[in-house]
């Protein structure tokens, strides 16, 4: 009988099994930052749309880990050599890209902290990694600040055709139930292929690719920036906003205490010490509804009208156009709503406001997705679609929207 | 064009779309007893085992209301009648049959509440939505209690093969990824049929029943019972009956508003009014992560060390054998670990503790289920499946195990 | 016990069950003209390029009336009137639409028959099949000829959204296994709704028929128009059209009966008589692929060696470009085949020929998908979809091929 | 860019692609014998029952293969040592194992041949190729025949757990859309290790195998043995028996060349020579179904119903009981029907006859599956599966079964 202890699996509805490959990763996957991504909703709170997207970073780091692990083994059938030290170094990236997200995800980045990313945050939880555990991640630390010597390693976790979009894409469709944007990354990964450090794809998989970019476009246009899932993500961020402005009024909101240190403090770049980084890494979906729920009985009428909408999904009806509205028409909305709770007009505006979503469903030039053509050629795969017309696609398009209460308000 | 104002779809990976039948139950789906259930995970902990399972009870109530549709849509063609009436109060009835549910689905009927069943609390809470919406519930809560005269429209609700385990079973098994575990909900629906008042499965359908018992029982034992999932879900009640110890003795911890009133009181069926229930549906998977977190820096040693074994996912030891283990056994590990950490015997406890899982796989007698043959005859399936043994299978196995702390403690 | 006699139930692995609606329905599916589309493959030859896909006409008719018995379903939750009779004929339509495809579909239209395209001889089978049940298919015909008044129920037998290719790409998507040409029936079905009389998909289901459209296109150049399947095709009618000519010289070949007839016969619409019609319904896939095996030793030298590649799966190499091939090449290639083999110029364009492949992925104007927005206008798709450009996939896309032996011939 | 020659793909509806890992197979894959088997039904007729039932031993034996290529995988990872030169040559068993089966698979070997199994004939397929191929299959055809050390390496090939089984089963079960009968392949080749040369499965897989033991049974009562399949497996065997009859008594009947070499001749393991060989390499499921098509109008009452029940599915009616059927009551209907269509006895009786079927769902004892505890031993699964009984599926269960004209006759 011969030792099994390196195999170990974990089942995963959409890929059967993931495997992971070595101690190491098994250790980081163990440790208290990495299993807090499992109180991390990986749709924000897009289950008020798609009642089955409960699915978390955590499971979209796994999976992502997986696709990686393929991809490193079609690549080597096509004779792309991958030492064990990058393939571990590839893995440990992936896994960790999105460590550094606060709750629902794309939410806090603009309410918990000002203007630090969540790639930024990520990159400090790698660190501090580093620093637990020998230095062994240092590799893997290059290869995702595009440090590294061989480019494409680096494109095989951020780039238009990255492991981490092929699982999202997959996963979101998977637990949504919408079909639609579900993409085929067993094939895509089949026709990827290095030439000189550059990720391409075989020309042969043209169509694959294309399929790829509008099953992408479907998604955002029709999930992630679905009208309600955008309504209840502005109030989320208004909800916060609200409660860091009470915060420094003096007033001591119900919340958690890491929450509490959030709402107090002002987190830039600068002050991101390693404190602030355990506190943060403290700070999940479980703090922000439970402060919720407790707001949703507070004095403040913002803050707990607010709170009631997002319990109950009895959010804000939401008007979605090409063009901006007019101003004066949502002055007019504040107003009557101001008169009628006896509200100021800032009040008034976290429930009345406009706002704009955008989408590139394809990015040309230097980020491209390049085929690679029989006669041996890099083409820009916008360039060698010559019907779909995906240069169009590569037209960032803005929509306008406006929330406002229900007329029962 | 034709209104469609009715046709309200929700997605759903499983079956696609579900269908909300008409306004009242639309109503019904809005009302916050019910919208709580998005926060209420269907498996407890298992997450910690499956991490693709945190799927949520509002969304199994929305499917066991799913295939009530189909089911009533088959019984129809093959001349069963059933009114709209009926078919509206077996809707509402399954939709809100899990409504008492507590925190983490099971764990709590021991620990928030004293022997309450959520079946007991799910009435409580139709009676009170009955009220609200001007007794239009009363045939359902009347199917509900088997009070009706249609005996089969209860068993659609409540029985061996009824929609809530149909749709159970089909869904832990899609969300774990478990597919040994999925049941055939469409072909089983497709069998049914009444027989003087039973619901019978049609005499060709004996593999499928069988099938179908012999998936539940897979789940039982690989998903329901799995030693990670014991574990987690026996220190969720130890943490819960700790909190409430320290409670009692005057220690106010921190917790939710809801969660303290369930610390402070000792809540029986005698007592559980109208406040109580209000308070109930206040309650959810949040205040009990939330507290947890709070928890994990108490200096209490218990209700410190296992809210963080909880949130690490580094969880007790766990044997698991077909006798008990023998008790100074168990004295001898309590005492050593007592002794390392200072604790009391009762302390250790909470950490070293026994206990029996058990299984049926299937119930015979009075509320079997009964194939109807060619013959014009109802047989139950344990009798006329003769070689696959389900007699065996209708006898309760019961295991023990054991759990305990890891060497490193 | 009620009677189920009327419940009959078809295993199909894309929607679970396929429902046969009433007696008369099941009689036409019992009738040999019916069952003789069991031995019609679905997609030609593809399976030498996709082992999986050898499921038949047969399936795809049960598959569309299946879609059908759901679209009626959905219309009529919308309040669009369909009676019972106009249910029935619409799922006789879709059953019967391809009732007069050839043997490997859609070969035989130029080589079998002059000119004379399936849809005809589907309306031929309907017409006999009419007078042998008394009349009962008038109205089903009626709809198929678009002379109904309801114009909107022939739309979805044949339109660009009709039953019928809602099925066969969702089941050629599914038997090939190529993912990416997938459509969701179900989603697009539930979008659909009438409008002065017109079939339209409501204003936010844009984004699916987006992607169906897209996921077509995909399957038509990936698919139906892949290389291998081109030579595969191309070969089987340049293998009748030589048994033809053969036949024409007096040479008779080894050939079934029906077959024979076909070979001898110059069949024309204008001579499409009773006699020929049943000739014709005893003709499939078997009949040529028996011929081809018994002509694989045949002493032509054409006749044999196309024979041979086919059953070897050992074919012809094929290039494809976007403008035609120079014709100085290809008669040179021809001259230097005849030279080595002794055989007539005409002989070796057998083995060496060119040909256009097209595709038209979505046809603006009078046949368009019309979206029914929420002010209430019609618009075509190819203009409501400002951004992906459909108008850029409404112009015919041609491609060049030319055919020719492998070198070691 | 590197060179991808190496990797050919296929895809597969059920594992997405399958890989073919070499050259030397590559060319197998191309031979003539190889591709015949793009003319074998895989499930003989049941595709009169299961209507997407029309895949092929071609690609049943792909499959296997690719499951081939997993096992592998997973030893190895174990530490289980497998050389280069074992892993092509289990490829080439598995890919080869079915090469021998004659048209619709099970139903020839009782009437093409006499009593020459296909495992037979599929060894003189190997030995011929491994003549054309220099020698390269002996270590293949050494394992295949269980002659090489290795032992457990045969039963990757054909045992209980084989690759053989974990493929159709699966397939099968796809194709059909019986999804009870699926199995979880890449769940239990997760959990084989080889112990002492034997292949066993990990304790934790009890559950596993359990499920696949009861889905292997369902296949076989539900789908294998299917009351209609059954019929129509019989009356083609019946056909060619009448065949061969009425050519012995020098009636010649049309047929291919093939098929008219194996109704002339009487083969045995004795006389089955290269020439035989080669004329069984030319037959396959085109060969008799255009025999039937041709006998639809012939003379002999027997061979003329017989062809015409089967092309019309217009099949006899079965009944099957758990004894015997009294054998007066068999000759009684024989009379009447002989005296109906003025037919001998012997006649009748290729119309009214009786059979049995049986089905082991385990076979216990030397061939058992092994579970591999985790205290060092091996245990037979059916003594380990304390509940579920599986000795009592150790037992083979017999039915009968009577075939008789539908009253029309």
């Amino acid at each position: 009988m011969n030792s099994n202890s390196k195999l170990k699996l974990i089942n995963d509805p959409i890929y059967g099994f993931i495997t992971i490959p070595n101690p190491l990763i098994f250790k980081l996957i163990e440790h208290p930052y990495f299993q807090r991504l499992r109180r991390i909703s990986q749709m924000g709170m897009s289950y008020l749309v798609y009642p089955g997207a409960h699915h978390t970073r955590f499971h979209h780091a796994l999976g992502a880990m997986s696709l990686m692990q393929k991809a490193v083994h079609v690549l080597r059938l096509k004779n792309v050599e991958i030492s064990q030290e990058e393939e571990e170094a590839l893995c440990i990236a992936i896994l960790l890209h999105d460590v550094g997200h606060g709750p629902f995800s794309h939410a806090m980045e603009h309410s918990i902290v000002e203007s630090v990313s969540h790639e930024y945050i990520s990159l400090l939880f790698m660190e501090e990694l580093n620093r637990q555990f020998d230095n062994k991640l240092t590799l893997a630390i290059a290869i995702f600040k595009n440090e590294y010597e061989r480019k494409f390693l680096h494109q095989l976790i951020s780039g238009q055709l990255d492991m981490d979009r092929l699982d999202y894409l997959r996963r979101d469709s998977f637990y949504t139930g919408v079909q639609e944007g579900s993409v085929n990354a067993q094939r895509l990964i089949a026709m990827l292929n290095v030439y000189r450090d550059t990720l391409v794809v075989e020309e042969k998989g043209i169509y694959s690719v294309e399929k790829f970019i509008i099953a992408r476009r479907f998604m955002y246009w029709q999930v992630y920036l679905h009208k309600t899932g955008i309504v209840a993500e502005q109030l989320l961020m208004n909800l916060l906003k609200r409660a860091k402005e009470l915060t420094h009024k003096g007033i001591e909101l119900p919340a958690s205490e890491a929450l509490r240190f959030f709402l107090n403090m002002t987190i830039t770049k600068d002050n991101f010490n390693k404190d602030v980084l355990d506190t943060f890494s403290k700070l999940d979906d479980y703090d922000i509804v439970s402060a919720m729920k407790a707001w949703a009985s507070h004095e403040d009428f913002v803050l707990r009208n607010i709170s009631e909408m997002l319990l109950s999904r009895d959010l804000l009806k939401i008007k979605i156009k090409k063009k901006p509205f007019a101003s004066n028409k949502i002055k007019e909305k504040r107003e009557a709503l101001s008169k009628k709770y006896q509200l100021t007009e800032a009040e008034a505006a976290y429930f009345i406001f406009e706002g704009e979503i955008e989408n590139l469903a394809y990015r040309m030039d230097k980020d491209a997705i390049y085929l690679f053509t029989k006669s041996g050629k890099l083409v820009d795969v916008a360039k060698a679609s010559d019907q779909l017309n995906l240069k169009a696609l590569s037209k960032t398009v803005v929509k306008y929207y406006l929330c406002y209460p229900k007329p029962k308000y």
